[in-house]
């Protein structure tokens, strides 16, 4: 085993990326002791995923304040690459559903108008490549709140500037971008989107996800109908047919703002931070690759972090080995090409004693030495 | 993958050693289709060893009526093998512990008689191969009993006959061999001995085994003292020396007397087992062997049976692969040579849930398969 390339997810409430990684390392070390290793710490959304993208660039956090969800001043936060021109803006962190009280939640009036002042602040300091994460959003506007703090102003049928909301989606008529940042033209967008919805319909933002965000049937009804307003007023004026594209319902409709009006590329965010970290590249003449995180099952197969190292890895014929602290329904792994799934748990034990974080390391080392050394005899024959 | 042999113990209190090894075996064809597979039953001792024996030559049980250990009438029983030349017998059927109600536990009057007489049945029957094994007995009589049963005679110093039971030790002065059996001449003896305790002294017989029989302090010295003085009128008498022989301290001394009298051989369990499953023989050629049980640990390197299973693999570098329910302390295990080490566990779960049989299989047979599928791209290669 000339080299190994460690790929695991965090075992969530137990071990960050790193420390997974580090275990599993060690059970490779413990058995091939000149194996080359190289050790990604992976994250497919969330804040977690700013970090590990932060701390690959050598980037910091830059602070300001914004307006939150209801237009109330919140302190926001995005990263910036250690060469200044890439931003990493989390839209949770000041458009975000905790950033409401329960009491106050309502997708008629949030915005996304945070959002966009973070994407404004970084585009002032020179940022051109943008990558963003949509999750967790306390809004359903289509991102015209980010666009309004973008210089977007969106009109209603005589003319006049909407105000802000899920509500002004159903009334712009117009667009007037004479006042969006010229530096726009020239920003790439990449968005990490893991769902599949529409923008409106039955499977849309509105229907699916507003109801989370404190909207009543009624609210859904009209927040969807100004989404499907909103996407022919947009296919008017910009030609692009946002209404059913994949992706576009996310975040309250936020995938097809970007869709629209940026540019932007939504892509799942383990292959957003797989094409950040190089991996394609770097995986490159590996023997094996080792995945996992804390729990497996055949939904696994579907999405998450294992299946976006499994089709990297998979493109250039290296094995994939998936260490989990639970696993569920491996022959279906199996099938999606995973050549062994392990868990490391040495015996029946609790939940509790399973989570304890040092046991869980050394499970992991175990588990991956254990493998390593079945492995050994059939490579040296 | 070629031919994989599997010699799984039971997994105990949960699966016999067929079913944990034929769940291994689905497991192994899941992944290798084609692949040979070798299935060992295996059980290093006990009723469980003469079953295995008993199925692989197609022997039968014979039963008959024989004296217990207090020379009540018992039930016993032993295997004739499919050619009726070898017995199978397990001493702890008419000698053993289990046999004596509690209060009545005196290992001075206890006696093997009655595996004597299932020898000799045996003996008639045209048997001349016997194997027997020897643990739990309620004796502490040296075998005495046992040879009465076949025809020696223990004489005092006056040359009268003796009795039965631990207390006659002290007292035998002469041998008459006139009335022994003369087919015992042409018998063969191997011994399932898994103790290293010699016959007599500190370690020995009656220090060591006497007290959980129902000897008391002033017993035990008074047991010992005749092992020594028993041991020395078989040297005088045969030449044989076996007072600090290991093994001849198992059950009450009785090693010793089957060495003493019947020329036998004592083995640890596990290789009388693979010796008699031809197992030296049927492992060439194999890509890999699996053995496993309920439990493994440190200690397991030691003694039991995938140690046992480990030397014989061993020595034709196939390398050795362990399933358990449980597993600890699994460095030590690879540095006793032992390739991998797996625990079936998928998760936190109660020992309750993992001993149900259904689960445990299923459990085995995924863990079996993901080793194969996880040593199978190194293979093609």
């Amino acid at each position: 085993m000339n080299k190994v390339v460690i790929a695991m997810d965090s075992f969530k409430g137990c071990l960050t990326t790193e420390e997974a990684g580090k275990a599993a390392e060690a059970g490779i070390k413990a058995v091939f002791r000149d194996c080359e290793t190289l050790l990604f710490p992976i994250a497919d959304g969330g804040e977690g995923m700013l970090d590990v993208l932060l701390s690959t660039t050598n980037g910091t956090y830059e602070s300001l304040t914004v307006h939150g969800p209801l237009m109330d001043p919140v302190e926001g936060r995005y990263g910036l690459s250690g060469d200044g021109r890439t931003a990493l803006i989390e839209m949770a962190t000041v458009s975000g559903l905790p950033l409401v009280p329960r009491e106050k939640r309502n997708p008629m009036l949030t915005t996304t108008y945070g959002t966009g002042e973070l994407i404004l602040d970084a585009l002032r300091r020179g940022c051109r490549k943008f990558i963003v994460g949509i999750g967790g959003s306390a809004t359903n506007d289509a991102g015209l709140g980010m666009l309004q703090a973008l210089g977007f102003r969106f009109l209603d049928r005589d003319g006049n500037p909407l105000g802000i909301g899920g509500r002004i989606m159903s009334e712009v008529a117009a667009i007037d971008t004479s006042a969006v940042h010229p530096a726009l033209k020239e920003a790439h967008f990449t968005i990490a989107c893991d769902v599949e919805n529409p923008f409106c319909g039955p499977d849309g933002a509105a229907y699916i996800f507003a109801p989370q965000k404190g909207a009543d049937s009624d609210m859904v009804k009209e927040l969807d109908a100004g989404m499907r307003s909103l996407a022919q007023v947009i296919r008017s004026v910009t030609g692009k047919e946002i209404a059913d594209y994949p992706g576009a319902g996310a975040a309250g409709g936020m995938g097809g703002g970007f869709l629209a009006f940026l540019n932007a590329e939504l892509k799942p965010g383990i292959r957003l931070m797989l094409e950040a970290l190089d991996f394609e590249e770097k995986v490159k003449g590996a023997d094996l690759v080792i995945t996992g995180e804390g729990r497996v099952d055949g939904q696994t197969a579907m999405g998450k972090v294992p299946s976006g190292i499994l089709k990297e890895a998979q493109k250039q014929n290296i094995p994939v080995i998936v260490i989990a602290g639970s696993i569920e329904d491996t022959e279906k792994m199996n099938r999606a090409g995973f050549q062994g799934v392990f868990s490391i748990t040495p015996g029946p034990i609790s939940l509790e004693k399973a989570m304890q974080p040092e046991f869980a390391k050394a499970n992991i080392r175990r588990t991956v030495s254990q493998v390593c050394a079945a492995i050994r005899p059939f490579i040296t024959r």
